[in-house]
């Protein structure tokens, strides 16, 4: 879009700022851990003063909070991306399954998201002013997301009824987040984190699967 | 048992000390997260020297697992308690949702436990010496008891066969631990984690569980 260079003004130019800040602090997060992402430290990591830090953003919880939001975003543009390369009108049991899948760390972006989204909560559950941060509005709106699909689901025939949709995707979020962890600490695989999620969501029995 | 302080010799008093050291860890830990809970705060929090902690651990990894070994002693000593009350020959599926229950931050020994051990694992991410401690071992041993409950169930017709059973336990332990961070949030009270593990492991469908 070359219009967006020409008409830059200052609004432009603050978020673009405020965007290379928080990268900077994703990757100290992602190197040394998200406590370690001081505001001195992200300064150093982008190469600019702390006052410059300070001047767009007034606090660290306001920093972290930004980051996590961008990471969310990123995470929604990836998921669109997944669930277009799905076709027309897919099945809700399969964009589940990719929504679910996409949360796995697969790869430096994803591990870093995931890595940082539970820091974040670890670190909230002590600290006061990390924890009254609009933090959770990301992971509340895709178990919505999910609990929707399950309707759907139930709707065409292809998961149980008789069971509760939004439990059902509090379940498989939950899953998810649990899942990505064990991956994130080597304690198994992507694939068999997938492999989880697959039987999970009642694919075909894993006989049957062999030819697949 | 009167006879452990008769016979109370160096070594009890090396393991007691430790264990005094250990509990001041996880006291740090759950006021201002695992991150603070270095070998001097510590020590300030025993009322002991920095050098009397160094000299009962080598190292904050040393520490750090030796406290997350005394976590999932406790852990396993509750569950067996909850375990007996169940009676005798209690079914797999109550075994499971057991223990799964245990699991959530439904206390302060709990709520310590959880965000201790996910503070843990996130630290050990970007960590290499807390990442190449054993501390993997109590997680893994409990999926392997609820593979191994999962497997009874379905021998006794209690769960549906066809699912693997080490698969049904990853997936019930991963969403156990992400049910119990949203728990430490405040994302969703330990009541409704507790409705989501019942309706995962499929007890009565909700419509017949208001006579329950």
């Amino acid at each position: 879009m070359p219009n967006s260079e020409v008409s830059m003004g200052r609004s432009d130019d603050r978020d673009i700022r405020r965007r290379q800040i928080a990268a900077a602090l994703l990757r100290v997060a992602g190197a040394k851990g998200l406590h370690a992402a001081t505001m001195r430290a992200v300064a150093a990591e982008a190469g600019v003063s702390l006052h410059l830090v300070q001047h767009y953003f007034e606090t660290k919880e306001q920093l972290m909070l930004f980051a996590l939001r961008h990471l969310a975003e990123r995470m929604a543009t990836r998921i669109k991306e997944d669930l277009g390369a799905l076709g027309a009108a897919p099945a809700p049991r399969q964009v589940i399954e990719t929504v679910l899948t996409r949360a796995l760390p697969t790869d430096e972006e994803s591990r870093v998201f995931h890595l940082v989204y539970t820091s974040y909560a670890m670190l909230a559950v002590t600290d006061a002013a990390l924890r009254h941060q609009p933090f959770l509005a990301a992971p509340d709106a895709m178990e919505r997301f999910v609990a929707e699909q399950v309707r759907l689901a139930q709707e065409s025939g292809d998961m149980p009824r008789g069971v509760d949709p939004a439990l059902t995707a509090a379940a498989l979020v939950a899953m998810s987040a649990g899942l990505g962890t064990s991956v994130l600490l080597g304690q198994r695989s992507a694939e068999d984190a997938l492999t989880v999620i697959r039987q999970t969501l009642g694919g075909p029995a894993p006989d049957a699967a062999t030819g697949a």
